[in-house]
């Protein structure tokens, strides 16, 4: 085997690995981390089972794997834009782009997170362990964006970050969840209601 | 076969029922409502399959039989204790109960409902429109306890009843979700201040 067939079979197997945890991400989301099988995500992808095998050695891996392309895909449709900015007008950009990656349908089953939060949350384990972190970081995210903004004169220093954080992240995730139950987009603008609200409040 | 032991047979039915019942309502919002098998239920309720079989004729059966199991509970832990309360006290004991339900674990995966429409919000059929109408019925008795307090004058009467219930749900609903997640109590309290911020707001 030459380097180049070489290189070029460990490039088609990072394509192909890509593809199916693409599809993984966006299928976790409407069947559950749980509901990611070999044979469903054959079906999906139209590759073999014994080629989906090639790529992972258990499902916990797939999971973890699955949650990983999740992540990048979330850092590119929601963080990024987002930390273009700084202080309050972060808090709104990290809001306004999760709403908007909700309405968009980034993932069918809306966020990616509160999917998987909501069905491991009982189940504890190193699946359960990194969703959690995830979460953490995003609060932690919002929090230290309020701290800024405090420190910019933005937003009253007598509000309590963590508190605010709370709130602002109440509203996404009801609007995730009520978007998704009912399909109506008023959700996602009552929470923009909601966050202004709370925001020019927390800014007197 | 005697009236009497026909009584008691159709009884001692009825009480096995309410006992698998009981355990599927809990059992659900661990496993999931596609988590309820009949030997599951078997193991955890130390009955036979066949004895199981003959109470549910389909998964849909056993599914919507559950669901009308965790309304009674609802109803008696949550509902009832608020609903003799009026106006904006009916607001702020259905949202104190809605949380001290959650606190004492008296589903172990939180509240049944939230569990149930993140499991379900893709994927469409009865069991999940039973969740949907349970929920907006959950929101209009808010709505309806908002409207009750404007009218006796402890809420102004320019806050918009739908808006403030959505505002409020969420905050109820992610102190579920976070107390589930890391076990920690203070998400609880900082709904709770959320919650007595904004219905403050909203009487002035």
């Amino acid at each position: 085997m030459t380097t180049g067939t070489a290189r070029r079979r460990r490039s088609d197997g990072e394509r192909s690995r890509s593809v199916i945890l693409h599809t993984a991400a966006r299928l976790a989301t409407v069947e559950g981390l749980d509901g990611l099988t070999i044979g469903r995500l054959a079906a999906e992808t139209g590759m073999s089972k014994s080629g989906l095998f090639a790529h992972f050695g258990s499902k916990e891996e797939l999971q973890l794997a699955t949650i990983a392309t999740a992540e990048e895909i979330y850092e590119e449709e929601v963080l990024r834009p987002a930390l273009q900015e700084e202080g309050r007008a972060r808090v709104e950009a990290l809001c306004e782009r999760f709403l908007s990656h909700v309405h968009r349908k980034v993932f069918p089953g809306g966020c990616f997170f509160a999917s998987a939060a909501a069905e491991l949350d009982t189940r504890p384990g190193p699946v359960r362990d990194r969703v959690a972190t995830d979460h953490r970081e995003w609060l932690e995210l919002i929090e230290d964006s309020v701290r800024t903004a405090q420190e910019h004169g933005e937003l009253d220093r007598s509000v309590e970050p963590a508190q605010l954080t709370f709130e602002l992240n109440a509203l996404l995730a009801e609007a995730n969840g009520i978007f998704l139950l009912t399909g109506d987009a008023r959700a996602l603008d009552m929470a923009r209601r909601g966050i202004a609200d709370r925001l020019e409040r927390a800014a007197a």
